[in-house]
């Protein structure tokens, strides 16, 4: 739906609506049974469910795209991802919990070897670990530059954030980054005539930080890219009229939720934490996003077996989401992750949609196969908030 | 895929995608039996194939629309064939395997029947002989107009094609041909002040034509229509990043192929020799589209047995395509052509993807019933390159 023709048939209603978001829930056959991580999990709770509720697959992006993180649950809020585009710079921000303002421009860093030349030699400084990579983001942290604010925090690694904040800076600038080794990292340059001063500034940045650092061994240099402001989005109450909510133990899918205007209550550190929270502030909100990491994180990993376990894992939740009695209960995910590709991939992705008002099927189950045939069929990602607000009765009458 | 995302996505990779086109593919139940064509042909292979293959139906341009052999193949060459159009003149060029250059206009010429009034009697003169129809084309390469070069060329009966080649011309011209009997060819007029040019040169060929043919019996007027220059079609090594070779026994079909940038490998007689050449080439390429004629034939024909025939002989050489073993492989139509309509016609066609990375449904075989319950759905035809380009590791990830 058109984020302008949902601002306009939005109308308030007492329902609430549960999402839950199983990351990379989609899978593909193990070769040697030919069945699915979804159709070997042992989840009665889920097919159960599956056979009193709408079945389908959301495609994320498009046929054939692979999504990454970000456009993945930019569709499932009603966003279509090839309209707003979020840069890796606010992805890694936002990943690790950095709340990015309007001012900023965020990037992502690598410490990198540089030889004697000053061409890189390694381009992950041999991964260095975190600990010695968080000792000398702590030595940037020196690093001042008139008439703007720097942050400087530190991933995993050799990965780190950039951050510079002041008014007036663009992203419209060159990556220092030539991500190739054998050559030196390169000076940062306008793309725009507006974004001369910030190229200037994170070149001036990048040389005092390879004054500070260039007697380390390994991390003797750094290269930057990714170079992104946050995006816009029109926020969720607005469009949709919801006071929505994220609860996300990962602050990746916190943030991405952030962008769209949720506020985050507390998630802590476990499925049975976010049951906690998700009663506890049940009175407070009409929407809630429930983020599930481990089906992704499982399928990664190409372990098909822990994909199987965490499925079953969450299905042994789900009476107790259940037991919150949402109007429209949604179980979907942000992409497809086979364990047998180790990997995000292409194909779409298992839908579900309880309430008092679907079609459904009776002996369906919760796999790809049903949801392939499922009343709802294959649809575009973005289109899965507005079916969810049709069956919270929040959306009137279009035409008379 | 926007044809820019695919610019942006595509990736290098080693492996082959073989794109098995059966012309005409789709077919209606027979009335006597219930049975459409490949529900009634044996095709033991293609069955195997289907219930190890992500299944699905192509919609070739839009819902109800029939589409002609151009439209129905640059969908499957992954354009929009509403955005990309390809003239009547071009494709009756292209089908007699005229190879076009960026200065020519073509059009599609037809012999006819003037009455002494000069009002034509018979638009086709009678369907006169191919032979015959030669000749006068023979004699009407002795036009000359300064400027510009003409190209005359026989096609069947009583058609031709005529080419007028000089940097500048403009296919933006009315036809002369008034599609009507009893009235008088019409003279060609510029539909832009640009065409003036164009539109003289062709009135100055007809009258030329006309003295040279007025004292034929069933042949001494002819008309023209379809005025055209070739599309320019973004080429699929720079769009998608593929060295795609065509191997197409009809020079229609290598013509619309090489419009893509596709490189035309010999496909000689028969389907046999078309499976010796791919394994000649094999390794000079990454995609492979083959074409096979005889599905669509028998279908126009109207003749329901012999098109279940083709599809049997199809199957037999099914083992053969398969033992070039590509990474992904593709059976598909540009159209359907249901033998009980002896014509093209709208009904989205049977597709068939088989790789390593598929979802599918043991027992499924290749028929219209089973491909639209397939987990691929029903889906624009333009789209099943990017799904194919996907499936073959060609495609990165969009967004972080």
């Amino acid at each position: 739906m058109d984020l302008d023709l949902a601002q306009r048939l939005h109308r308030p209603a007492q329902s609430k609506i549960l999402w839950l978001v199983l990351d990379g829930l989609g899978g593909l056959p193990h070769p040697d049974t030919g069945k699915s991580e979804l159709e070997t999990a042992r989840t009665p709770n889920l097919d159960a469910l599956a056979s009193q509720s709408a079945l389908g697959l959301t495609m994320p992006v498009g046929y054939g795209v692979t999504p990454g993180s970000g456009p993945g649950h930019l569709a499932l809020f009603g966003y279509d991802p090839l309209q707003f585009d979020i840069g890796r710079g606010v992805l890694e921000a936002t990943g690790i919990g950095f709340q990015l303002g309007p001012n900023d421009v965020a990037a992502r860093g690598n410490f990198c070897t540089l030889d004697a030349a000053g061409r890189i030699s390694d381009r992950r400084a041999a991964r260095i670990p975190t600990q010695q990579s968080a000792a000398i983001v702590e030595r940037l942290r020196a690093i001042t530059i008139d008439g703007l604010d720097l942050f400087v925090e530190p991933v995993r690694e050799h990965r780190f954030v950039l951050v510079l904040r002041a008014p007036g800076l663009s992203d419209q600038i060159t990556e220092t980054d030539p991500q190739a080794e054998g050559v030196a990292p390169l000076l940062s340059q306008p793309q725009h005539p507006d974004a001369a001063r910030t190229a200037a500034a994170v070149n001036d940045f990048v040389a005092q930080a390879s004054a500070l650092i260039c007697d380390e061994a390994l991390a003797n240099g750094l290269v930057l890219r990714g170079f992104a402001t946050i995006p816009s989005l029109p926020q969720m109450s607005d469009v949709w009229g919801l006071n929505a909510a994220s609860c996300a133990i990962y602050p990746m899918y916190r943030g991405l939720a952030r962008l769209a205007g949720m506020i985050a209550i507390p998630a802590g550190d476990t499925i049975d934490d976010q049951i906690a929270s998700l009663g506890e502030h049940w009175s407070q909100h009409d929407y809630f996003f429930c983020h599930y990491k481990y089906t992704d994180s499982a399928g990664e990993d190409g372990d098909f077996d822990a994909k199987v376990q965490r499925l079953q894992d969450f299905d042994a939740a789900l009476p107790a989401f259940r037991a919150l009695d949402p109007d429209v209960l949604v179980i979907s995910g942000d992409h497809s992750t086979p364990a047998i590709m180790a990997a995000h991939s292409w194909h779409p992705v298992p839908f579900l949609l309880h309430s008092a008002t679907t079609r459904h099927r009776l002996g369906a189950a919760f796999t790809e196969a049903d949801c392939g045939q499922g009343l709802l069929g294959t649809f575009p990602a973005k289109e899965s908030l507005p079916i969810a607000m049709a069956h919270a009765g929040r959306l009137a009458k279009y035409g008379a």
